[in-house]
């Protein structure tokens, strides 16, 4: 007997936001895996095993469900939003060359609706032309990749969704990055802080580069920067869409 | 009485890759306009009104769509994949200050799996790291558009996601695509062409920057193109899955 592997995405937060393939491998789990907070989102039944970690410990989690794998289990291996964005897919593909019984193990991953996309569908349409993600929050890789990369995506003129803005670790990370777009981009380009998508504590902030204050964002913050395209729609009573034209040089 | 818009996602073709909330949004519309072959995924009502057309009309669409919600209707526009990312949500806030009516409607957007993160569960995790997404359909975006991003994220050591690679009006734009890119990045770098995910043509070709044929795209393909980071993971009997580390230099 062989087990498997699948790793689910459970979107950023509304059950209404979970795809059925997400519902479907959870429940025909044996084992789930995932970070605390996201398997407390979960009706899980009694006859499931449930294995509880921390946040920053990616690895371990991955090596845990590649090793129920090949006793014969099936597990869910549990992500907020879509694993394959910044999230729990790497981790499992980066130590399933470790054991040679992994690498012949049934893995599937689901996909499912990330941040960026939660925030971009509550302000109207920012990500509707050529835009890039960027993560801050990664430990291990140095700010000059980071700088070149804010830097390239400025350059481009793309719109750019900033994941894991703030950390314990690097508060000052998201200052030093709107320092630099600051230096290259318009001031009054579209900022928008979304925070917690589809939560009951959501929060949406919108301001431009040169107003905005980067202190805004925590680690549930999605933190949207238009390009030179992007632009605030007024609307009477209500917050305002945000808008990038499907066509380059539209709004001029 | 006022109508709504809902703009909805059916995801990339699969049901189980649609989310709750999309189906919830279809099955309370009284009106439904898309293009035909989405509508035609769809099990609706007789008593829905269904207004399909062609794929390029995506303003006229959008403007059909507004013009029933102050009739009155409450209308679902469908797109495939997320309607956030190159489709239907920037057409209908782009026609939304033709009317001030239309500025006072009620409209949202309902967020969905689109085609990079389909394929991406296919190949592995080729998004775990920094990526960014450029759309070469668009027949009122300049080459030189699209050749600055393709600079800017080779420049900047993005993954990049390219939609819409090929089409009749733009042939050669896939092919000017991979010249530049060739000309800036190594020719080992892997390439994935994903076409279809989710659906039963869908079809993989891995390869490399340097090996890949562009003319395997059509507008059913999604090109996945891996950054400096990006590697293949060799499985015996199986295609090799495709990983992009989530820190910078770990394969080094």
């Amino acid at each position: 007997m062989t087990g498997r592997v699948m790793i689910v995405g459970l979107g950023p937060g509304r059950a209404e936001w979970m795809t059925p393939e997400a519902g479907q491998a959870i429940g025909a789990a044996t084992d789930v895996v995932g970070y605390g907070p996201y398997l407390d989102r979960l009706a899980l039944r009694p006859d499931q095993r449930v294995h509880a970690s921390d946040n920053r410990a990616e690895l371990v989690r991955a090596r845990l469900a590649l090793k129920l794998a090949t006793d014969g289990r099936t597990v869910a291996v549990v992500s907020g939003g879509d694993p394959g964005v910044f999230a729990m897919a790497a981790a499992v593909f980066e130590a399933v060359e470790e054991d040679p019984r992994w690498l012949g193990l049934d893995i599937a991953v689901s996909p499912g609706v990330t941040a960026m996309q939660a925030a971009a569908a509550r302000l109207g349409a920012p990500l509707g032309h050529d835009f890039c993600a960027i993560s801050l929050s990664d430990n291990l890789k140095p700010w000059e990749v980071v700088a070149r990369r804010l830097k390239a995506a400025a350059e481009g003129d793309f719109v750019i969704a900033l994941y894991n803005p703030a950390s314990k670790a690097r508060p000052d990370r998201i200052h030093d990055a709107f320092r630099l777009l600051r230096s290259m981009k318009d001031g009054s380009t579209p900022v928008a802080f979304a925070r917690a998508v589809g939560r009951p504590d959501e929060r949406l902030t919108l301001t431009t580069l040169g107003e905005a204050d980067p202190a805004v964002a925590d680690m549930a913050t999605l933190v949207m920067i238009g390009s030179s395209e992007t632009r605030y729609i007024a609307r009477e009573g209500e917050r305002p869409w945000m808008l990038t034209p499907r066509t380059y040089g539209a709004g001029r």
